[in-house]
């Protein structure tokens, strides 16, 4: 059968029409009707080749809602008719160390749901059906699709780093991720300041649950900020001066970065050695936490606030990304 | 009472004699009659002025060993004649929220042994008692006294990233520093890596524990590391290229900071995002963790390699580490 979609042909050009014939269904795969799908500044670096390893046609969208329609053999735990979610990750070799600890997310052999697959903007995405997962019924799907992605990598650090009741939270650019990270650090107790360059943000980040905000051009509110943070969560893909943002978290305090900040990330070590500092990484976040994730936006009714655009209007939707414009995720749809 | 020592009197130049007269003993203090102290390379970013906070005359010193003469009336932990340590630490605050929780070494207030205060380049040092530790009969003096700065450095954040069995631990540099971060992560029972740029240490190395060499101008023996450590302390105070460094830590796992490296320590975000990675900084050690380091040392006969030079001949010893000739240490000794 043939999947249409939209897809790349060149790196940095405008996504086209592309048609393909459907791959065979494994024994572990799902084979999911796309009703909504995300899209995520990896897609953008995707279709431009930022990262050097793109290969077109490439069919982008890797936060995907759908309905399961047809199950390989062996994946029993899922049900056709089931709307599920898929995010970056399509599959794992489900053997290594990462695997069989539950770390997925670390796997090597780790494959994408738009690398060397055909993605989510298109009619159907196909997947190892152990990295579908249900949605709760509490959540919208064009609320629930930034989740797979956006949503579980700012959830799985403020989890790995003990965020909760009595820490403070910054959260640094508050566009697709950060809006979600904001959410997710004031439902689990933190006290949440944001970090933005959009002044006129504040109203509807406090909203979202920050009780401070920081506009990061404004010099004294960076200084009485100093110090302030247990742990600063960078969603932003800018080149910044990080010295200046790990002087805002206390000593032990952590800096974590989520966001592809271009280049070299660079500070002087006493920055780190004075006051036990730390500067981390995550990505994404393993089957587990995406389920937890899920269950907690459920619980605490956290949503991605989207913007929705016909797949039809998909070229549209992008540059609106490329320009920052979504108040805070843009999501297509496929009616 | 007048205390003769060696002190600098402007940025670089050499160490002359120098006599102070002896300031009150507050009711926590302690005096010490000073029988050893090592020398270490912030002693000579202190003489040089490196960290723009200098004043002279500047009598370095801060891995003191000696003998308790005098008391303040507060000070009843400590008796008279006792063999006591001291490090960089000289005092804290002792009622701010790291005071309180035993991080002495985080306090805003900390006092220094030899900044604002006359070091160990003398006959006596003069403290608050509560940062002079008893040290245990089984070590010698010369061995000791480097522990006092050195050891708890490198001890402190082995402990803080739970260094012990199973755990895969590379120590980058094998001098004043690495020379005991190798011996106490071997006793912790970690399989350690020795990374050095003097190839010519490995048999001695491997004696101190390690059970692996790299030479890090090899090219393919570092290939080879690639990936294999939990854990990697850096102890130099060079420019590198940290990419590579982070490169040889596995996914989770962390590169710790101790060795004052000048300008800034750069990386590409995707260093530390893909695989989930960590960058972190730590500076001396609490009072509980020297304690809790010398017990260790004690009971694994952990020494400081010192080659041992008299106080008179401070000059031509700092020149000598200044060239990173001693192996491993240089401690003074005023007989």
């Amino acid at each position: 059968m043939i999947i249409h979609s939209f897809a790349a042909f060149k790196a940095k050009q405008k996504l086209k029409p592309f048609s393909y014939k459907r791959k065979p269904l494994e024994s572990w795969d799902v084979r999911i009707r796309v009703t909504h799908c995300g899209i995520c500044h990896s897609d953008i670096h995707l279709i431009d080749n930022d990262w050097g390893f793109s290969k077109y046609p490439l069919v982008p969208g890797h936060e995907v809602i759908g309905e399961v329609v047809e199950l390989g053999k062996s994946s029993k735990h899922l049900k056709i008719g089931m709307r599920v979610g898929v995010g970056w990750q399509a599959g794992s070799c489900m053997k290594c160390v990462w695997c069989k600890r539950g770390d997925e997310n670390l796997c090597s052999d780790s494959r994408a749901t738009c690398v060397g697959n055909y993605g989510g903007y298109g009619e159907e995405v196909q997947v190892d059906s152990r990295f579908a997962f249900p949605i709760p019924n509490r959540l919208s799907s064009e609320g629930a699709a930034p989740l797979l992605c956006g949503g579980v990598t700012v959830f799985s650090p403020l989890e790995r780093f003990n965020v909760g009741k009595g820490t403070k939270v910054g959260i640094l650019g508050v566009g697709g991720l950060g809006h979600l990270a904001v959410q997710f650090a004031a439902a689990l107790g933190a006290e949440v300041t944001a970090f933005s360059s959009h002044p006129e943000k504040e109203r509807e980040v406090k909203e979202m649950g920050a009780q401070k905000f920081v506009a990061v051009s404004n010099k004294s509110q960076m200084k009485k900020a100093e110090q302030s943070l247990d742990f600063l969560l960078s969603t932003v893909n800018a080149r910044l001066d990080w010295e200046a943002y790990l002087n805002l978290v206390k000593k032990r305090g952590t800096l974590c970065f989520v966001g592809a900040v271009p280049g070299m990330i660079q500070f002087p070590v006493f920055s780190l050695i004075v006051g036990d500092r730390n500067v981390a990484g995550s990505v994404i976040g393993s089957r587990r936490t995406i389920k937890s994730m899920l269950d907690f936006a459920a619980k605490h009714r956290i949503e991605a606030r989207a913007e929705v655009s016909p797949l039809s209007e998909v070229n549209q939707a992008i540059q609106k990304v490329r320009k920052g414009k979504p108040r805070y995720r843009m999501v297509l749809d496929l009616p």
